[in-house]
Protein backbone atom coordinates (compact mmCIF):
# COMPACT_ATOMS: atom_id res chain seq x y z
CA UNK A 1 0.00 0.00 0.00
CA UNK A 2 1.58 3.26 -0.99
CA UNK A 3 3.90 2.30 -3.37
CA UNK A 4 4.30 4.54 -6.19
CA UNK A 5 6.36 5.47 -9.13
CA UNK A 6 6.79 9.54 -9.65
CA UNK A 7 7.77 11.85 -12.40
CA UNK A 8 9.52 14.64 -10.91
CA UNK A 9 10.92 17.88 -12.34
CA UNK A 10 12.27 20.81 -10.02
CA UNK A 11 12.61 24.32 -12.15
CA UNK A 12 14.31 27.30 -10.61
CA UNK A 13 12.74 30.27 -12.61
CA UNK A 14 14.33 33.48 -12.59
CA UNK A 15 17.77 32.59 -12.56
CA UNK A 16 19.71 34.82 -14.86
CA UNK A 17 21.30 32.00 -17.59
CA UNK A 18 19.02 29.94 -19.82
CA UNK A 19 21.31 26.71 -18.30
CA UNK A 20 20.21 25.12 -15.48
CA UNK A 21 22.06 21.77 -15.39
CA UNK A 22 23.76 23.50 -12.44
CA UNK A 23 21.18 23.23 -10.61
CA UNK A 24 19.53 19.88 -11.91
CA UNK A 25 22.68 18.18 -10.93
CA UNK A 26 22.39 19.61 -7.02
CA UNK A 27 18.64 18.13 -7.02
CA UNK A 28 19.56 14.83 -8.27
CA UNK A 29 22.59 14.59 -5.63
CA UNK A 30 19.66 15.16 -2.62
CA UNK A 31 17.84 12.78 -4.56
CA UNK A 32 20.05 10.61 -4.71
CA UNK A 33 21.46 10.83 -0.93
CA UNK A 34 17.96 9.37 0.29
CA UNK A 35 18.86 5.72 -1.09
CA UNK A 36 15.36 5.35 -3.49
CA UNK A 37 15.78 3.68 -6.80
CA UNK A 38 15.52 6.70 -9.03
CA UNK A 39 16.54 6.80 -12.92
CA UNK A 40 16.75 10.60 -14.77
CA UNK A 41 15.36 11.01 -18.08
CA UNK A 42 15.78 13.91 -20.43
CA UNK A 43 12.99 15.82 -18.98
CA UNK A 44 12.71 14.82 -15.24
CA UNK A 45 13.73 12.01 -13.08
CA UNK A 46 11.65 9.02 -11.91
CA UNK A 47 11.51 7.85 -8.43
CA UNK A 48 9.92 4.80 -7.06
CA UNK A 49 9.19 3.94 -3.82
CA UNK A 50 6.72 4.37 -0.74
CA UNK A 51 4.37 7.59 -0.89
CA UNK A 52 5.81 9.30 2.34
CA UNK A 53 9.92 8.23 1.63
CA UNK A 54 9.37 9.82 -2.05
CA UNK A 55 7.84 12.49 -0.54
CA UNK A 56 10.58 13.20 1.89
CA UNK A 57 12.69 13.32 -1.16
CA UNK A 58 10.99 15.56 -3.40
CA UNK A 59 10.49 18.67 -1.00
CA UNK A 60 14.39 18.32 0.00
CA UNK A 61 14.81 18.37 -4.19
CA UNK A 62 12.23 21.69 -4.24
CA UNK A 63 14.33 22.95 -1.56
CA UNK A 64 17.93 22.52 -2.94
CA UNK A 65 17.53 25.44 -5.56
CA UNK A 66 15.93 27.92 -2.79
CA UNK A 67 19.55 27.31 -0.76
CA UNK A 68 21.40 27.54 -4.16
CA UNK A 69 20.14 31.21 -4.58
CA UNK A 70 16.76 30.63 -6.58
CA UNK A 71 13.94 32.92 -5.86
CA UNK A 72 11.08 30.82 -7.26
CA UNK A 73 10.84 27.27 -7.86
CA UNK A 74 8.31 25.18 -10.13
CA UNK A 75 7.82 21.46 -9.03
CA UNK A 76 6.21 19.12 -11.36
CA UNK A 77 5.09 15.86 -10.05
CA UNK A 78 3.27 13.28 -11.56
CA UNK A 79 2.30 9.87 -9.45
CA UNK A 80 0.99 6.81 -10.63
CA UNK A 81 -0.07 4.01 -8.58
CA UNK A 82 -1.44 1.03 -8.83
CA UNK A 83 -3.06 -1.20 -5.86
CA UNK A 84 -3.61 -5.23 -7.87
CA UNK A 85 -0.21 -5.35 -8.39
CA UNK A 86 3.08 -3.32 -7.37
CA UNK A 87 4.15 -1.07 -10.50
CA UNK A 88 8.20 -1.04 -11.24
CA UNK A 89 9.83 1.36 -13.29
CA UNK A 90 11.73 -1.33 -15.55
CA UNK A 91 8.57 -3.85 -15.99
CA UNK A 92 6.38 -0.43 -17.06
CA UNK A 93 8.67 -0.40 -20.24
CA UNK A 94 9.28 -3.88 -20.77
CA UNK A 95 5.91 -4.74 -20.77
CA UNK A 96 5.16 -1.89 -23.21
CA UNK A 97 8.23 -2.61 -25.62
CA UNK A 98 7.16 -6.15 -25.55
CA UNK A 99 3.79 -5.46 -27.24
CA UNK A 100 4.92 -3.19 -29.78
CA UNK B 1 8.86 30.43 4.42
CA UNK B 2 7.24 26.57 2.57
CA UNK B 3 3.98 28.51 1.95
CA UNK B 4 3.24 27.02 -1.84
CA UNK B 5 0.71 27.41 -4.22
CA UNK B 6 -0.21 23.66 -5.97
CA UNK B 7 -2.32 22.73 -8.70
CA UNK B 8 -3.36 18.78 -8.15
CA UNK B 9 -5.27 16.65 -11.08
CA UNK B 10 -6.49 13.33 -9.33
CA UNK B 11 -7.48 10.76 -11.98
CA UNK B 12 -8.52 6.92 -11.65
CA UNK B 13 -7.76 4.84 -14.05
CA UNK B 14 -9.47 1.99 -15.37
CA UNK B 15 -12.39 3.00 -13.91
CA UNK B 16 -15.63 1.38 -16.42
CA UNK B 17 -16.64 4.74 -17.22
CA UNK B 18 -15.17 7.95 -18.90
CA UNK B 19 -17.77 10.14 -16.66
CA UNK B 20 -14.73 11.27 -13.82
CA UNK B 21 -17.37 13.86 -11.89
CA UNK B 22 -18.06 11.19 -9.02
CA UNK B 23 -14.57 11.07 -8.02
CA UNK B 24 -13.81 14.22 -8.70
CA UNK B 25 -16.24 15.38 -6.36
CA UNK B 26 -15.40 12.93 -3.76
CA UNK B 27 -11.28 13.95 -4.13
CA UNK B 28 -12.58 17.85 -3.36
CA UNK B 29 -14.84 16.57 -0.46
CA UNK B 30 -12.00 15.88 0.91
CA UNK B 31 -9.36 18.53 0.22
CA UNK B 32 -12.24 21.07 1.89
CA UNK B 33 -12.06 19.00 4.77
CA UNK B 34 -8.94 20.13 5.67
CA UNK B 35 -9.87 24.03 5.70
CA UNK B 36 -6.99 24.91 2.80
CA UNK B 37 -7.66 27.78 0.56
CA UNK B 38 -8.49 26.13 -2.48
CA UNK B 39 -10.45 26.89 -6.35
CA UNK B 40 -12.00 24.21 -8.52
CA UNK B 41 -10.80 25.13 -12.27
CA UNK B 42 -12.31 22.93 -15.46
CA UNK B 43 -8.72 20.86 -15.59
CA UNK B 44 -7.75 21.01 -11.73
CA UNK B 45 -8.13 22.43 -8.01
CA UNK B 46 -5.65 25.24 -6.55
CA UNK B 47 -4.02 24.92 -3.20
CA UNK B 48 -2.67 27.53 -1.43
CA UNK B 49 -0.67 26.93 2.29
CA UNK B 50 2.41 25.17 3.64
CA UNK B 51 4.23 22.38 1.91
CA UNK B 52 3.59 20.12 4.69
CA UNK B 53 -0.56 21.27 4.70
CA UNK B 54 -0.77 20.93 1.46
CA UNK B 55 1.23 17.82 0.87
CA UNK B 56 -1.52 16.16 3.66
CA UNK B 57 -4.00 16.99 1.77
CA UNK B 58 -2.69 15.99 -1.42
CA UNK B 59 -1.80 12.31 0.10
CA UNK B 60 -5.70 12.27 1.07
CA UNK B 61 -7.17 13.36 -2.17
CA UNK B 62 -4.53 10.58 -4.26
CA UNK B 63 -6.20 7.96 -1.51
CA UNK B 64 -9.99 9.01 -2.18
CA UNK B 65 -10.54 7.05 -5.40
CA UNK B 66 -8.62 4.02 -4.67
CA UNK B 67 -11.37 3.73 -1.20
CA UNK B 68 -14.15 4.06 -3.94
CA UNK B 69 -13.13 0.95 -5.46
CA UNK B 70 -10.07 2.44 -8.10
CA UNK B 71 -7.34 -0.14 -9.07
CA UNK B 72 -4.94 2.43 -10.35
CA UNK B 73 -4.80 6.44 -10.01
CA UNK B 74 -2.87 9.13 -11.39
CA UNK B 75 -2.28 12.31 -9.64
CA UNK B 76 -0.56 15.64 -10.96
CA UNK B 77 0.77 18.10 -9.21
CA UNK B 78 2.41 21.79 -10.02
CA UNK B 79 3.95 23.56 -7.16
CA UNK B 80 4.81 27.18 -7.65
CA UNK B 81 6.61 28.96 -4.73
CA UNK B 82 8.56 32.33 -4.56
CA UNK B 83 10.52 33.14 -1.54
CA UNK B 84 11.06 36.74 -2.57
CA UNK B 85 6.93 37.84 -1.81
CA UNK B 86 4.30 35.20 -0.75
CA UNK B 87 2.38 34.13 -3.70
CA UNK B 88 -1.37 34.41 -3.28
CA UNK B 89 -3.53 32.73 -5.97
CA UNK B 90 -6.21 35.71 -6.34
CA UNK B 91 -2.80 38.34 -6.85
CA UNK B 92 -1.49 36.22 -9.62
CA UNK B 93 -4.24 36.73 -11.72
CA UNK B 94 -5.43 40.16 -11.37
CA UNK B 95 -1.39 41.11 -11.79
CA UNK B 96 -1.53 39.41 -14.74
CA UNK B 97 -4.99 41.11 -16.27
CA UNK B 98 -3.76 44.52 -15.16
CA UNK B 99 -0.80 43.92 -17.26
CA UNK B 100 -3.00 42.80 -20.68
CA UNK C 1 -14.71 15.54 -33.23
CA UNK C 2 -11.64 16.93 -32.08
CA UNK C 3 -13.11 19.21 -29.45
CA UNK C 4 -10.57 19.02 -26.70
CA UNK C 5 -10.31 21.08 -23.42
CA UNK C 6 -6.77 22.33 -22.86
CA UNK C 7 -4.94 23.85 -20.01
CA UNK C 8 -1.83 25.46 -20.81
CA UNK C 9 1.32 27.04 -18.79
CA UNK C 10 3.73 28.86 -20.82
CA UNK C 11 7.15 29.63 -18.50
CA UNK C 12 10.63 31.46 -20.08
CA UNK C 13 13.23 30.34 -17.83
CA UNK C 14 16.50 32.02 -17.25
CA UNK C 15 15.04 35.25 -17.16
CA UNK C 16 16.87 37.87 -14.77
CA UNK C 17 13.95 38.10 -12.58
CA UNK C 18 11.59 35.60 -10.57
CA UNK C 19 8.36 37.96 -11.54
CA UNK C 20 7.08 36.66 -14.77
CA UNK C 21 3.41 38.34 -15.39
CA UNK C 22 4.98 40.42 -17.89
CA UNK C 23 5.83 37.53 -20.10
CA UNK C 24 2.12 35.89 -19.18
CA UNK C 25 0.19 38.99 -19.77
CA UNK C 26 1.73 39.26 -23.21
CA UNK C 27 1.36 35.19 -23.82
CA UNK C 28 -2.37 35.87 -22.58
CA UNK C 29 -3.19 38.60 -24.81
CA UNK C 30 -1.75 36.25 -28.05
CA UNK C 31 -4.48 33.89 -26.89
CA UNK C 32 -6.97 36.20 -26.86
CA UNK C 33 -6.04 37.22 -30.58
CA UNK C 34 -7.42 33.58 -31.66
CA UNK C 35 -10.99 34.48 -30.48
CA UNK C 36 -11.21 30.86 -28.68
CA UNK C 37 -13.23 30.30 -25.12
CA UNK C 38 -10.48 30.67 -22.90
CA UNK C 39 -10.71 31.01 -18.77
CA UNK C 40 -7.40 32.07 -16.47
CA UNK C 41 -6.34 30.81 -13.46
CA UNK C 42 -3.61 31.18 -10.88
CA UNK C 43 -1.97 28.44 -12.35
CA UNK C 44 -2.53 28.20 -16.60
CA UNK C 45 -4.65 29.24 -18.79
CA UNK C 46 -7.73 26.93 -20.08
CA UNK C 47 -9.47 26.68 -23.29
CA UNK C 48 -11.53 25.43 -25.50
CA UNK C 49 -11.87 24.52 -29.37
CA UNK C 50 -11.03 22.35 -31.80
CA UNK C 51 -7.33 20.06 -31.56
CA UNK C 52 -5.93 22.43 -34.67
CA UNK C 53 -7.12 25.91 -33.40
CA UNK C 54 -6.26 25.41 -30.02
CA UNK C 55 -2.77 24.14 -31.39
CA UNK C 56 -2.35 27.26 -33.61
CA UNK C 57 -3.03 29.18 -30.62
CA UNK C 58 -0.59 27.20 -28.32
CA UNK C 59 2.35 27.65 -30.57
CA UNK C 60 2.05 31.47 -30.97
CA UNK C 61 2.00 31.44 -27.14
CA UNK C 62 4.90 29.51 -26.65
CA UNK C 63 6.79 31.82 -29.07
CA UNK C 64 5.45 34.92 -27.27
CA UNK C 65 8.28 34.87 -24.58
CA UNK C 66 11.45 34.34 -27.57
CA UNK C 67 9.98 37.28 -28.88
CA UNK C 68 10.37 39.51 -25.76
CA UNK C 69 14.17 38.34 -25.45
CA UNK C 70 13.82 34.60 -23.37
CA UNK C 71 16.44 32.36 -24.53
CA UNK C 72 14.76 29.12 -23.09
CA UNK C 73 10.96 28.44 -22.74
CA UNK C 74 9.13 25.67 -21.16
CA UNK C 75 5.46 24.90 -22.08
CA UNK C 76 3.33 22.31 -20.05
CA UNK C 77 0.15 21.24 -21.72
CA UNK C 78 -2.80 19.02 -20.18
CA UNK C 79 -5.83 17.77 -23.35
CA UNK C 80 -8.88 16.63 -22.38
CA UNK C 81 -11.05 15.14 -24.50
CA UNK C 82 -14.25 13.23 -24.79
CA UNK C 83 -15.85 11.17 -27.41
CA UNK C 84 -19.43 9.89 -26.40
CA UNK C 85 -19.94 13.90 -25.35
CA UNK C 86 -18.71 17.11 -26.14
CA UNK C 87 -17.23 18.59 -22.83
CA UNK C 88 -17.61 22.25 -21.65
CA UNK C 89 -15.37 23.90 -18.91
CA UNK C 90 -17.72 25.93 -17.18
CA UNK C 91 -19.99 22.35 -16.93
CA UNK C 92 -16.78 20.22 -16.08
CA UNK C 93 -17.19 22.79 -13.24
CA UNK C 94 -20.66 22.92 -12.44
CA UNK C 95 -21.07 18.97 -12.84
CA UNK C 96 -18.43 18.76 -9.90
CA UNK C 97 -20.08 21.21 -8.05
CA UNK C 98 -23.27 19.84 -7.80
CA UNK C 99 -22.09 16.66 -6.77
CA UNK C 100 -20.10 17.87 -3.51
CA UNK D 1 14.22 27.52 -34.52
CA UNK D 2 11.04 25.78 -33.27
CA UNK D 3 13.34 22.47 -32.38
CA UNK D 4 12.03 21.18 -29.20
CA UNK D 5 11.95 18.39 -27.08
CA UNK D 6 8.86 17.10 -25.87
CA UNK D 7 7.82 14.61 -23.21
CA UNK D 8 4.02 13.04 -23.92
CA UNK D 9 2.14 10.90 -22.03
CA UNK D 10 -1.60 9.72 -23.96
CA UNK D 11 -3.79 7.57 -21.21
CA UNK D 12 -7.09 6.62 -21.98
CA UNK D 13 -9.86 6.64 -19.24
CA UNK D 14 -12.49 5.28 -18.64
CA UNK D 15 -11.24 1.89 -19.84
CA UNK D 16 -12.25 -1.70 -17.73
CA UNK D 17 -8.78 -2.43 -16.55
CA UNK D 18 -6.18 -0.64 -14.79
CA UNK D 19 -3.17 -2.22 -17.10
CA UNK D 20 -2.88 0.82 -19.71
CA UNK D 21 -0.16 -1.11 -21.47
CA UNK D 22 -2.06 -2.49 -25.04
CA UNK D 23 -2.49 1.45 -25.57
CA UNK D 24 0.68 2.70 -24.77
CA UNK D 25 2.34 0.29 -27.01
CA UNK D 26 0.17 1.14 -29.91
CA UNK D 27 0.53 4.95 -29.25
CA UNK D 28 4.29 4.18 -29.34
CA UNK D 29 4.13 2.67 -32.51
CA UNK D 30 1.79 5.38 -34.04
CA UNK D 31 4.66 7.33 -32.83
CA UNK D 32 7.51 5.36 -34.10
CA UNK D 33 6.08 5.46 -37.36
CA UNK D 34 6.71 9.47 -37.84
CA UNK D 35 10.61 8.33 -37.97
CA UNK D 36 11.15 11.11 -35.10
CA UNK D 37 14.40 10.53 -32.77
CA UNK D 38 12.07 9.52 -29.37
CA UNK D 39 13.01 7.60 -26.13
CA UNK D 40 10.46 5.51 -24.12
CA UNK D 41 10.62 5.99 -20.06
CA UNK D 42 8.60 4.50 -17.47
CA UNK D 43 6.31 7.53 -17.37
CA UNK D 44 6.03 9.11 -21.11
CA UNK D 45 7.53 8.99 -24.32
CA UNK D 46 10.53 12.02 -25.22
CA UNK D 47 10.33 13.25 -28.58
CA UNK D 48 13.40 15.48 -30.45
CA UNK D 49 12.37 17.69 -33.39
CA UNK D 50 10.77 20.73 -35.09
CA UNK D 51 7.61 21.61 -33.07
CA UNK D 52 5.15 21.45 -36.24
CA UNK D 53 6.26 17.53 -36.86
CA UNK D 54 6.51 16.80 -33.10
CA UNK D 55 2.91 17.88 -32.78
CA UNK D 56 1.99 16.37 -36.01
CA UNK D 57 3.08 12.65 -34.30
CA UNK D 58 1.04 14.02 -31.13
CA UNK D 59 -2.05 14.49 -32.03
CA UNK D 60 -1.99 10.60 -34.09
CA UNK D 61 -1.01 9.02 -30.89
CA UNK D 62 -3.81 11.21 -28.97
CA UNK D 63 -6.04 9.85 -31.54
CA UNK D 64 -5.31 6.65 -31.33
CA UNK D 65 -6.96 4.95 -28.31
CA UNK D 66 -10.22 6.60 -29.63
CA UNK D 67 -9.79 4.07 -32.97
CA UNK D 68 -9.39 1.40 -30.14
CA UNK D 69 -12.46 2.12 -28.79
CA UNK D 70 -11.85 4.26 -26.07
CA UNK D 71 -14.02 7.15 -25.07
CA UNK D 72 -11.52 9.83 -23.24
CA UNK D 73 -8.07 10.88 -23.42
CA UNK D 74 -5.91 12.54 -21.43
CA UNK D 75 -2.78 13.99 -23.38
CA UNK D 76 -0.27 15.16 -20.89
CA UNK D 77 2.58 17.22 -22.76
CA UNK D 78 6.33 19.30 -21.96
CA UNK D 79 7.55 21.27 -23.93
CA UNK D 80 11.44 22.80 -24.07
CA UNK D 81 13.23 24.55 -26.28
CA UNK D 82 16.20 26.34 -26.28
CA UNK D 83 17.25 29.24 -28.96
CA UNK D 84 20.93 29.81 -27.70
CA UNK D 85 21.93 26.37 -29.02
CA UNK D 86 19.67 23.58 -29.88
CA UNK D 87 19.10 21.06 -27.08
CA UNK D 88 19.50 17.04 -27.66
CA UNK D 89 17.85 14.32 -25.62
CA UNK D 90 20.93 12.33 -24.77
CA UNK D 91 23.20 15.22 -24.11
CA UNK D 92 20.64 16.84 -21.51
CA UNK D 93 21.04 13.72 -19.77
CA UNK D 94 25.07 13.66 -19.85
CA UNK D 95 25.78 17.57 -19.03
CA UNK D 96 23.87 16.65 -15.95
CA UNK D 97 25.68 13.23 -15.27
CA UNK D 98 28.58 14.82 -15.34
CA UNK D 99 27.91 17.70 -12.69
CA UNK D 100 27.25 15.44 -10.32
Amino acid sequence: MGWIIAEVTVVPLGTASPSLSKYVAEVERVLRSFGLKTTLTPMSTIIEGEWDDVFRAIKAMHEKPFEMGALRVSTRITVDERRDKRLHMEEKVKTVEEKI
